[in-house]
């Protein structure tokens, strides 16, 4: 049985660690979004695979959700020496990973083959996906004009409102044939509570697999997304901030609505309970638990939750 | 008034660091070997540089002579785990050397602009100039094959008998307009104590750069170069097997016939004494003294007797 996984970066990893725990190993894809990639220091960094790579590994921070466990700060310390940009904080080790995927891209190999290269050395028994090869790029329009993601959101720590958001290279960009089969192998996709504008809205945005999913779901693939918004704030990130600025409603029902169509089974959590019936008026079947993913247990409890509510659908 | 010393690794990084300390800050310049360089994982790594610019930056490594001191191996360590080659071995503050400069160069500046930046990063009076922007690869010839000079020095840590070298690039590099400029202001040139064959050979192999050499000494720029062999052994590397093996008498003496036509005086240590009758039947003015280079006065004592015997000629 193959369930593919939409994921962006924390909230994404940590309900990907839920159902890789849940699953057959091997069982699992994780589709991420690359939209946020970055070259830093002429190295290519993807902080979602990356997160969604170290949660699977079980070598990422346990306390800040993102980077390696017991990181060093050397290589930075010294770029700092040599006049390069630092706002954008690497270990250490984490730098070893942007050294190998570059060298190995600049060598030839695709995206996804890289990245899958360096799931196995990790010894991951999930396939973590690129949404797609080539590059596509969020930027945010804020008041002062438009910015690059990271600038954006490590820069300028996500201060700025957010008043409209573009994917550049998402119109053209070719889906992978990985992606294409994991969609046409999928028994079950799950949409992980991520930011639906800037995490699980680029990967919709490359058309062909926005085309793939919806054929999926034609063959009576069922399709859940869990909401990243609880009690009408983001549990990690800007969110709410973004659903608000970009004119919708900041609840689990405003995430709900962005997936109408696209969704058969819809997760919220427990403190939203009166929301279900307005969930359930979107034609989603509401499933209301306790999505608070704290530790490893909760986890693989909301994937076996959720992964039984499409079973039963 | 301008020194050009030539230099590869450690011997001539010891001298240069000796002729900065007995010269005006600014006055030195030393061209510096690329043929040494290479690419790891996708990032130019310029060891004979780099050696020279930790050397004079006073950071460089005591014990070996090369890195940085204090240095630790996060990055090299992810590395292994990932699958890459790691018998070349990077340290984390190095790597950020590679890093910044591999960076800056893909983004179109020159090595020389990238190493001139580098240095005043870290605070270096001297000016450390790649004999060529262009790359210049040394390979060796061993029973078994051409090898990569990095394969033979570190790989196979010059166990093969060397039985010919080629600099591929060497024909056709240009020089750049600050060795020429250097050269052109020089007053006096020193070669350091370096391998004659691959640490000086592949600086003098570019022959625009020879010329200036050779131009500079006929409009009366007194030449002095260091004996790397002291009792006929090199103080470190292989230069002596190396000599013997191509057919080089493994002395003093030995490296002096390499240099004649284009030096006016061969250092060479006191152990060697009786081989100064030799060196002047050469045309060269033998100076004898110790020029074991331990610690940071002896490197300066050899800078000031070498530079007073060019100034006395």
């Amino acid at each position: 049985m193959t369930v593919v996984a939409l994921a962006g970066g924390v909230g994404g990893a940590r309900l990907a660690e839920g159902l890789q725990a849940a699953l057959p190993a091997g069982d699992l894809v994780v589709v991420v979004n690359t939209a946020d990639d970055t070259e830093r220091h002429g190295l290519l960094v993807c902080p979602d695979h990356d997160t969604v790579l170290y949660t699977l590994a079980g070598i990422a921070d346990p306390a800040q959700g993102w980077g390696i466990a017991g990181e060093t700060f050397a290589v930075m310390e010294r770029l700092a020496v040599l006049g390069e940009e630092t706002w954008f904080r690497l270990g250490d080790r984490d730098m070893a990973t942007h050294i190998a995927r570059t060298a190995r891209l600049r060598a030839g190999a695709r995206l996804t083959e890289v990245s899958l290269e360096i799931q196995r050395a990790l010894g991951v028994p999930t396939r973590i996906l690129p949404m797609a090869d080539s590059p596509v790029r969020t930027r945010v329009l804020s008041d002062d004009g438009w910015l690059d993601f990271q600038d954006y959101f490590v820069r300028l720590r996500q201060a700025p409102d957010v008043r409209a958001v573009s994917f550049d290279g998402a119109d053209t960009a070719e889906p992978t044939p990985e992606v294409l089969l994991a969609l046409e192998a999928a028994s079950m996709v799950v949409i992980c509570p991520s930011n639906p504008i800037v995490s699980i809205g680029p990967i919709l945005a490359v058309r062909p697999l926005r085309d793939a999913l919806r054929a999926a779901r034609a063959r009576g693939v069922p399709v859940a997304a869990v909401s990243p918004i609880v009690g009408g704030k983001a549990l990690k990130g800007p969110a709410d901030r973004m659903l608000a600025s970009l004119g919708h409603e900041v609840s689990a029902v405003g995430v709900a609505r962005l997936y109408a169509g696209l969704v058969d089974v819809f997760v919220l959590d427990a403190v939203d309970a009166d929301l279900a019936g307005k969930v359930a008026s979107l034609g989603m079947r509401a499933l209301v638990t306790d999505t608070i993913m704290g530790d490893a247990a909760a986890r693989a409890r909301v994937a076996r939750e959720t992964l039984a509510a499409l079973d039963g659908g």
